[in-house]
């Protein structure tokens, strides 16, 4: 199949958010990360790849799995794929996938009674992002919030990083957090917020069942008016001469510690 | 000041490995890290500074501070900066460092009955060695260990992650992991590798007084060969479906646990 230049300019243009709100949809690149696309709930609107993707063993295997999901499958040139693709390193396949968009609502009421959900106030950095959705993937969280004034979810790099964290676990983005946290408060949940001056140590923090746990920006940590709505601000104690930790690494941190309690 | 052609071109060779390896210098950018440098053990050999910065309350203040370490401090013009400088931020000061050589013998020696050693092996990204770096520095680690296959500790993504960290404990690199863990044992060393599917659940490890702990390649963990020599291989327990965390988040983790006890 050969790509019209009106098709290669309209896949090319989802690399730029505003497009990608409007038409609802995002790229998605690689073997991993469209290998996990498969199992999700995610909607594949068509996928490209290589010769060379062809000819791989891994590659194979991923095209019998995409033939039985969609059968909007194609074969390009190095040449288009290059003019597709957003990464340096030759990845061989993108897929374009409709957004899912998943209530704020439902997330907040689970009906289960454990309840552990996430909440980014202003994270910017994409790679910070992403990994901590990558962490959240791990640790069996119930979902990731993100505030309207993170960096957007669907920026290639913070797909990337989450390593397929995206397909596992519903997560909102343009979440207005002060109305939200309130609401979740009415919902019964316990707001900890992450702050380095913040009282209680994560270490011995009793994670009730419905938590919510909100990250802050790298420079400024959690904004005033969101500190104003926790219940508890936890910290990760120093012993060295460090002023502060990576957001993502006091993430996982924070994160591991707990389950910790249900042992 | 204005910097002949030569060197300009000298400072700009600085970002090449080869070049610092042999001159043994490296560049750091910013407030951040050229302020970390001053009560550090580390020789500043030279500062360039812009109009802006000399302008600025927290540059004025900073080149103080300078001034009572080191006698080579020079304006220089915005053009002259964009061209030594790395990043794309403006940050308006950049300094020539010395680099400082750590004796691994001391370090694994170490005197004090307590000792904590980190050792990458292979962790091949910038940002991660760096953000490690930065965590090791939070949490009081006592030295690092940069294996030979590990990322350059010179490298500029490197430096701006440990945000100041490299210059708060003794940093080794270029270090022969084998043969430094097999010595590390002798001196009573518990030798502890991080490995997903590791038996030791990192909370309920138990660290010893000296412990070295080490961390390996993003894409394939700790080698083989490192792992023949661990007295404990230790793994972060998985909540959820994602099937590996970030390895500087890992380091994170684990590093959290090692003070637990001792609380």
């Amino acid at each position: 199949m050969t790509l019209s230049k009106a098709k290669l300019k309209d896949l090319r243009s989802l690399t730029h958010k505003k497009i990608r709100d409007q038409q609802k949809k995002f790229l998605i690149e690689g073997l991993r990360l469209v290998g996990d696309s498969i199992d999700s709930g995610f909607k594949l609107l068509e996928v490209f790849y290589t010769n060379e993707l062809k000819e791989s063993t891994a590659g194979k295997d991923l095209l019998v799995r995409l033939g039985n999901k969609t059968s909007n499958l194609h074969e390009i040139s190095d040449r288009e794929m290059d003019l597709i693709s957003e990464t340096v390193t030759f990845q061989g396949i993108v897929a374009v996938v409709k957004q899912q968009e998943f209530s704020l609502d439902s997330m907040l009421e689970n009906p289960e009674r454990k309840s552990h959900l996430v909440a980014l106030d202003a994270v910017s950095d994409p790679g910070n992002a992403g990994t901590m959705v990558r962490s959240c993937d791990w640790f069996g969280m119930d979902g990731v919030l993100f505030g309207t004034n993170s960096v957007d979810l669907y920026n290639p790099k913070v797909l990337r990083a989450t390593m397929g964290g995206i397909f596992h676990m519903p997560i909102v983005e343009g979440v207005d957090l002060l109305s939200t946290l309130s609401r979740a408060k009415e919902l019964g949940y316990t707001v900890i917020v992450t702050d380095q001056s913040g009282e209680t140590h994560c270490d011995r923090m009793n994670y009730p069942t419905r938590s919510l746990i909100v990250f802050g920006n790298e420079a400024w940590g959690v904004s005033d008016q969101v500190k104003e709505l926790a219940d508890f601000r936890v910290s990760i104690r120093r012993y060295g001469l460090g002023d502060s930790l990576n957001v993502s690494v006091a993430c996982g941190i924070i994160l591991s510690s707990v389950h910790r309690l249900y042992e």
